[in-house]
């Protein structure tokens, strides 16, 4: 407790504009299913798709002191990403703090715990998901760090790794691996197309996907 | 498990578009309050509201190759029900099957788990009422059923049933009895309308529905 | 149990206009973090900000007669708040309760249970903030109370009191302390005001609240 | 509503005793990974180990005066399975009314909601399996139903099917097919011992049961 | 916050102590089925039955400086409850707390959050209910406030009222109160005990209580 | 997906023996109160306290195939840690392979996920720390892998790690801090137990941590 990284290391920021273009579905897929933050995490309105590296913050409940430490640690394309050192649902941040990181560049905020002035937010179209919307303010009593390793809705997070974010959820791609599985996720994207246009003529998923035969070994009944 | 149930009687197309018009909460009180599915089943996008034959699919945790297999036995006017076989919030159903089922007339999905891809799936308007929403993906390796009797959160159903769905929540009415329903839903329906314009007008439920006497009685004291 | 308290007192109009204004989350802060309900407590739709006298009603779980009841005691600019005396989230209130309660000048509704015809009170712009929404309806065999204090959503509430909402949730307001509170919530506004400008302009928060010594002391360190 | 099914036909007593030996677990996969119900559904003491016949009743929230009712209608080893028709967490059985079951050969209590006197019972022996313990109490105003079927816990019971129950949950295996399951899970208890022995003598799961063929075929990697 | 209420007039001791004797099922009938916290709030060993005069405590998420300060306020024969300001399952409070309580001759302790060190305070028969066990501790930094009104699990609660608390949960009884509810409590239990034999014989409710014309006017159909 | 990890790096016995003579609560405060697990990871019988070094599993969900290959790689003093790729509660152990693993010296189970035969495990007096008890079983399907690092029940664990479990709940120690971790544990053994002797004795902890002057200059409030 109470360290604050200073020099981290971002992915490719064409890598990440990529990576946001596939969406979160297709992200975790593309990575072999993992990185998934908890579905609990929502985002407070509809529509928002971001991708951007990550300032981690692991903060005590119901104290945000360390937000204000993070943001100015916030590069242009970073986003937010708060985990508590235990759960907790207060709102830790606001539209002042939101106005803060606008300025800095920040693309969002991811936190496994609760928001405020949602209506503002929304209105600013500053994108966040979050465990919980509450009015309970926090105290500015206790230190944290920003920037260290954190477990976030369930997900390990590193300071730079790319966070993709829509209205499916969240999910955390590794710095090291943002190449290459931006690569897959386009492949998939790619593929996905041409299935589409069979499936919307009215060809099964059991012909293009040629499950009969093994759905057939498996013992399926027809009756 | 393993089993494909093919001949499926659904219950008569114009009762079930007159079920549609009632709303859930009225068909609801008018099949004598039973058939409700639990409060956690929302709809992705608020505004839809459909009645529809239940195509079911009771499928393991996790997996979704039960889904394609129940796609193929649409018919138009259908709407698919699934059920897991133990509690599960992954992503079972996304764009692709939606296109799939949206093919074969298909009216939408009830699922006791996850459903993903919801910016698209709102998009094409396709409207899905869910435990929750998770990008988590899902495999296709374990046999499930389709057209089996369910109980889907919490509320028991069977192949041809008619379910009932909108911003309230969803309901199933037995398909045997969606025509006695339907007659005490449009009764009620009829019934409110003479009352919401003596309440608009300021008259009190308490006279309207003479319930001074018995609160009276009951002991209700004024101070 | 069984009691209507018929005489209630209720802030200055004025007063709640202005804390409508401020908002929950400001009101909250400016009397000292307290009086807020649970963060489950949400609006049915987004954008709705109001404040008014709260009529309160303990009601049975699944029993919706003390509404009707309450309904009677209602003044213009009032809000109904109910709280079920064991937890519940069947659907007590719906949009034929609502016409009622709009008739005698009804602000809106908190429930710390379930509410239904949410496609239609959305339509009316009747604003309700609940735990749920259900289908489920309700009886009228049992009595409750009106008008005595209650603690709901886990905030106490007396008869008079001045109910805050907004998208953030719902704020309780002594109805003897809703002046000074309104003050200092004025206060915070005002403040604020010139915290956005200097944010957004890209000062950062360690300056303007001169954090930066007390986290040094604390021993934050930077690596 | 309001219906008691008087004429309930229970399973051969012998085959239920046999059910109650081999245990939740075991029934459970005896017939195919069905009829559990909820985990959530805990017994209130350790050690406790029923199978019964049963007798169900279907009531509405927070109120218990269907179990009166369906008392009456207990036969020597039947076990009263409650599901109440919203979900509710009240108190609806107490020690009196186990007095009373027990009186009748009761051989305990499957409930979803909740049960108080919970030292007693526990003093008493009287099995309960419930979704809380509550002190809240419950009024007898509004009807319900006995013998009919109802969804408990999430699963499909119907008046006269067999209730198993241990420290790992509760099962229900259909009337009608009860002595095949009986079969089929006594056939595992067997199985299981050689394998308990062999399993104890440290010989390998991987071995006795042949995975590693099919792990290799699947891809898995040893490094 | 940050104040602590030094005189707190408490009931009279045996009046305390015929509540214990009642138990809290009993005691909450006997009050007309107010003052009971929610069911989440669990004994950490059972069999503990107890009531005791309130100390209150308030303390913000994650720190229990004030149970120090709450320490000092202690008299024999009270026990400590605990609300935190916002939702926090933190422990609060271990085994060094409960030593320096008993010294003080504290009954015990009533938790809207966690606790740690269960099992030397199961050994030091050092009763505690509460919403949760966790080994995260918590720190010492920001005021709360001792013998002020707090909402605790839902209830109301003040200095000096009495806690009652066993196998069924927790009970608090006004103080101003106290002294006719016991009453009451204690006539239900005598009229218990003259039930019991009755039912213990055989005799059904449904006579015992006259249900049978209630229940047949109400429509109860028997099939 | 699909890796067993084989050569695992385990920690020194005797600092392991040390850290389950400390406790998860103090262990938890001595490592900066990081490495906790979530509050709902319970033990299925009160008092067993273990420390071992973890065998992790990633296995998805329903699916415990890799049990068994994780049970190959147990040396003596390890302890067997599963994490779902996605949230599940299935059972997904059970006396047999708890025979299979006490066979290979395995001190015991951490599973965020649920297990069964709890009566067996109890009797065999292997502890296990699970988030569910269910009888549900599991499928032998899909690969996951063994001894890679997992986010279990919200703690980043890896291989080798040591894991200390008791009545307050589950902590992991980093491999590489255990030595430290254990010295500084130890270290607040020694110093509590002074503080026990002058808490027991009547001594406030006001005046033992010499708090009243902070408490006095935040403004704390005698009244």
């Amino acid at each position: 407790m109470g360290v604050v990284v200073q020099n981290v290391e971002r992915a490719d920021r064409g890598v990440i504009e990529r990576l946001a273009a596939c969406g979160v579905a297709t992200v975790h897929e593309a990575q072999g299913r993992k990185g998934l933050l908890a579905a609990y995490m929502r985002p407070i309105f509809p529509g928002a798709r971001v991708a951007a590296s990550a300032v981690t913050i692991s903060a005590p409940p119901g104290d945000n002191w360390m937000v204000h430490v993070a943001i100015e640690q916030l590069q242009d394309g970073d986003i937010l990403v708060l985990a508590p050192t235990s759960p907790c649902e207060d709102g830790y941040f606001g539209d002042l703090l939101a106005t803060s990181a606008l300025a800095r560049g920040c693309k969002g905020l991811i936190i496994d715990a609760g928001v405020r002035d949602v209506a503002d937010l929304t209105e600013m179209k500053f994108p966040v998901w979050s465990k919980a919307v509450s009015a309970q303010g926090t105290v500015k009593e206790t230190l944290g760090s920003v920037n260290v390793p954190v477990v976030c809705a369930g997900a390990y997070i590193e300071a730079g790794d790319v966070i993709v974010a829509d209205d499916d959820g969240v999910c955390v791609v590794k710095r090291s691996e943002a190449e290459a599985v931006v690569q897959k996720a386009e492949a998939r994207v790619a593929a996905e197309e041409e299935k589409r246009t069979r499936l919307a003529a009215g060809e099964l998923g059991l012909d293009i996907y040629g499950m009969r035969e093994r759905l057939k070994e498996k013992g399926l009944k027809y009756v």
